[in-house]
């Protein structure tokens, strides 16, 4: 069994805590949590600690905290030369101290609470400072999940943009799309179908082909009767520059 | 068996013929098509026709032609009184000829040619001239659909420029984090689980409870790194402008 002890009872910690549950190759030796009752659920209580000092030896510490916190949770680590690793996309390796061995164990997911993940299917992006740590991460990483990527600092930071793109961006236009219904009384569920037509067929088309709509047919009709609809002047802005862009990236084809 | 006639044989029209084939209720009596081959996989020979003169009775004339085209096709129409609908999302009841009673059957997806879709969820958006006429084109539409609803010329019009936020400009969204994954060569299929959970979230979670990100969570540091890594005029002007969108939502719940 290899051994792995989570630093962190957030969003994050809490779906490896269960995916690693599940596994058989890996024991989770100790959750680390300040609010001893966050993790209460997923872990005995005699495996969750809130003092650093009271850590235990372990193949691989889990630092899941938020971003800013990262840095000092991984200097307040009270032993060296341990494999510790970050779950963060937005942050380099580099902030890990280095008075353990660094890396990063990235599962690229939107998480929510209220939602279990098929953890399968998570792609999980590995990096290692030291080449020798990296099968030891990837093992890890296979345990839980099919999808397994070494993926560079400089390759996350990139990835993270694209993802703040297609999730968080995303997910806001399925925000101004059920605005805009229930401002006519229309049901947004009538609109669920085609949100998940429009992610299913990314599997089978590239983006580039499975574009449709006015502003690819350059329809200016049907365009200009869409901002002539649109009363909320945010709302116009983003039907605006979201038009040119796809007319844009139409000419640079 | 209930009688029905496609006038015209691009996307919709395809899809539309080969759910209505599936049906035990329906009868598609005759297809009209300027181009014969384009539909000769989908339908007998002898029941295509290219002449408007050629069409024979049928309980339902059902015209799926572009948008500018509804008008003049339902004028040439060489009868009266008929039940004819056309299947747009963004054009008005009023545009078809008072001389047949007017209705609209629109499916609510993306149509691929390349890829099949299953119609029993497709959202039906009906609308009839004639409360009498509602009755049959409801029985026609849930032959092939499990999802038919009752929608209005005007509320029609906020859900098509809510597909357009939704589908279109979501997948442009898509299109762009495929591009920076490419320009940093980082797979862009590790983004793929990623894009389908956010869409399968919101048949559990409203987009505003689904919402996660730096922009949400008012993180200005992550912010500024992104724009800094984006070099692209276009995709930083994008990034800016839907993180201050989901601010400004965020102010004025």
């Amino acid at each position: 069994m290899i051994k792995i002890t989570i630093i962190g009872s957030g969003n994050v910690a809490q779906h490896l805590i269960k995916a690693f549950t599940k596994s058989e190759q890996i024991e989770i030796v100790q959750v680390f949590s300040r609010k001893k009752e966050s993790v209460l659920n997923l872990v005995n209580a005699d495996r969750i600690v809130t003092e650093f000092a009271n850590l235990h030896e372990s193949d691989l510490y889990i630092i899941s905290v938020s971003d800013d916190a990262i840095s000092e949770v991984s200097e307040q680590l009270p032993f060296k030369n341990q494999l510790v690793v970050h779950t963060s996309g937005t942050t380099s390796i580099d902030v890990l101290d280095s008075k353990n061995r660094k890396g990063v164990f990235y599962p690229l997911q939107t998480f929510s609470k209220a939602k279990s993940v098929d953890f399968s299917i998570i792609p999980i992006c590995l990096e290692t400072e030291n080449p020798g740590d990296y099968t030891i991460l990837d093992t890890i990483a296979k345990s839980i999940s099919e999808a397994v990527f070494s993926i560079s600092s400089e390759q996350r930071k990139s990835l993270h943009v694209s993802a703040v793109f297609v999730n968080n961006f995303t997910n806001h236009l399925y925000q101004i799309g059920q605005e805009i219904c229930e401002n006519n009384q229309v049901p947004f569920d009538i609109l669920k179908p085609l949100i998940l037509e429009t992610a299913d067929k990314i599997k089978f088309l590239s983006p580039a082909d499975a574009q449709t709509g006015p502003a690819k047919r350059h329809d200016s009709t049907t365009i200009e009767a869409h901002l002539n609809y649109l009363t909320d002047e945010n709302q116009r802005n983003i039907y605006k520059l979201l038009t040119q862009s796809i007319q844009h990236n139409d000419k640079t084809l």
